[in-house]
């Protein structure tokens, strides 16, 4: 299968080129020069410009879509033309070329507003059984957060009108070598490199048709349900934030 | 109560400050200068741009944005700029101007996805039972309907983060005169413009926090749900288009 990773120069687009290169017959998009030669066919460009997206996006089987201004503080004018108008445009891209399948990277933030004071902080504890499980209307907390909750709205789209297979993956707290130390939060909705590699996998492989999933490991803190992503992606989670005593892990 | 009515030369604009005039201290925003003078105080200017927008906002207590390219078929480039862009530009300025409550005027193409081959024409009859009632995940027609369902998203975000109260109506058919004539889509969803102004108006003066709420009269034919907007906002509208046959109301 081939496919293009937009965001390949990001920390999400990172971990999962390498933690799946093997997998797949790759080819990666940048949004500048990468520092080393990815050993791929690669491109650079802007994702809001169809011409920068389309020699990309040819003769891919599918796409995962990661590129856009990843700062939870980014201001409106940025995502909504990297973000917002770079999603659609990859879209587009990929209806016209026939692509089979977007794997679109949205985000916790995209219902980040479900954390209010009287919430939290009990629900990053092991004992609350507060969920959130994808079927809830997004609350973002920030305009980073409106911005990936409009990218699913545009799969949805582009699933019912135009019959691409899409899987939105709402990424907790990518967190290399160890999970966060301190911050209860970060703990809830750790996703470690391994498990993020692995939940891509599955969105890439399993059958569906518009998903909207959470990707966290199995942490023992968590308001983020992982079980539709189990139950129609296949996906198996290996870490556990839990098992982690600061940066070692305890067996 | 002093309201800024924002598109007020668009169909529900003209019907809304025609049915409510008396009702509220009106001020107007237009796209271009009105041909005939409104009699009350008015701007005119571009809903993206904040420096248009600021004047038309100041002092007011409530907004109902109402201005976007209204066409069904609207290209992504316009929606994105006249709709998503717009919208948040009102809701930037709200929340700037201390302004308490926006009534935001969604669409039926926010949901049009829904109309799939399976279930049309059926949901459009009276012995069928498909509701939608504003709690589930929207499904965008076009790309006017992710627009729109954008500007909820918006609205749940300044309702979250700034305060602000938020109804969301998702107009369905407004067909002045009579309801639309051989077309079962229509006649599901007509709002009459008596039943639009007054859901404005109840939209106005109701407690709540954010709603997202059907605007469609009480038609025998329907699929979207009022029980929402007559149990939170008293909507009581007072049509149906069953009442009549082609032009004329049977009695």
């Amino acid at each position: 299968m081939r496919v293009l990773l937009t965001g390949a120069g990001g920390h999400v687009g990172r971990t999962v080129f390498e933690g799946l290169r093997g997998a797949y017959d790759w080819q990666l998009m940048y949004h500048s020069q990468p520092t080393e030669d990815p050993g791929v066919p690669f491109y650079t460009g802007e994702v809001q410009d169809i011409e920068d997206v389309r020699p990309a996006v040819e003769g891919v089987d599918a796409i995962i879509h990661l590129a856009g201004d990843p700062r939870r503080g980014a201001p409106w004018r940025s995502v909504l033309t990297n973000n917002i108008d770079g999603t659609y445009t990859v879209y587009q891209a990929a209806a016209q070329e026939d692509v089979e399948r977007v794997v679109y990277s949205s985000s916790n933030h995209a219902v980040g507003a479900f954390e209010t004071e009287d919430r939290t902080p009990e629900i990053y504890r092991t004992d609350d059984e507060f969920r959130l499980d994808g079927t809830e209307l997004p609350r973002p907390g920030n305009e980073y957060g409106i911005s990936k909750a409009t990218g699913e709205l545009i799969g949805r789209f582009f699933h019912d009108e135009h019959g691409l297979t899409v899987c939105n993956v709402r990424i907790g707290n990518l967190n290399n070598d160890h999970p966060p130390i301190d911050y209860e939060r970060g703990q809830a909705m750790w996703l470690s490199p391994r498990d993020c590699a692995h939940i891509h996998d599955r969105a890439l492989r399993a059958d569906y048709g518009f998903e909207i999933v959470y990707g966290i490991s199995d942490n023992d803190r968590k308001y983020y349900s992982i079980e539709r992503a189990k139950e129609v992606l296949g996906y198996e989670p290996r870490d556990n934030s839990a098992e982690w005593d600061g940066k070692e892990r305890v067996d």
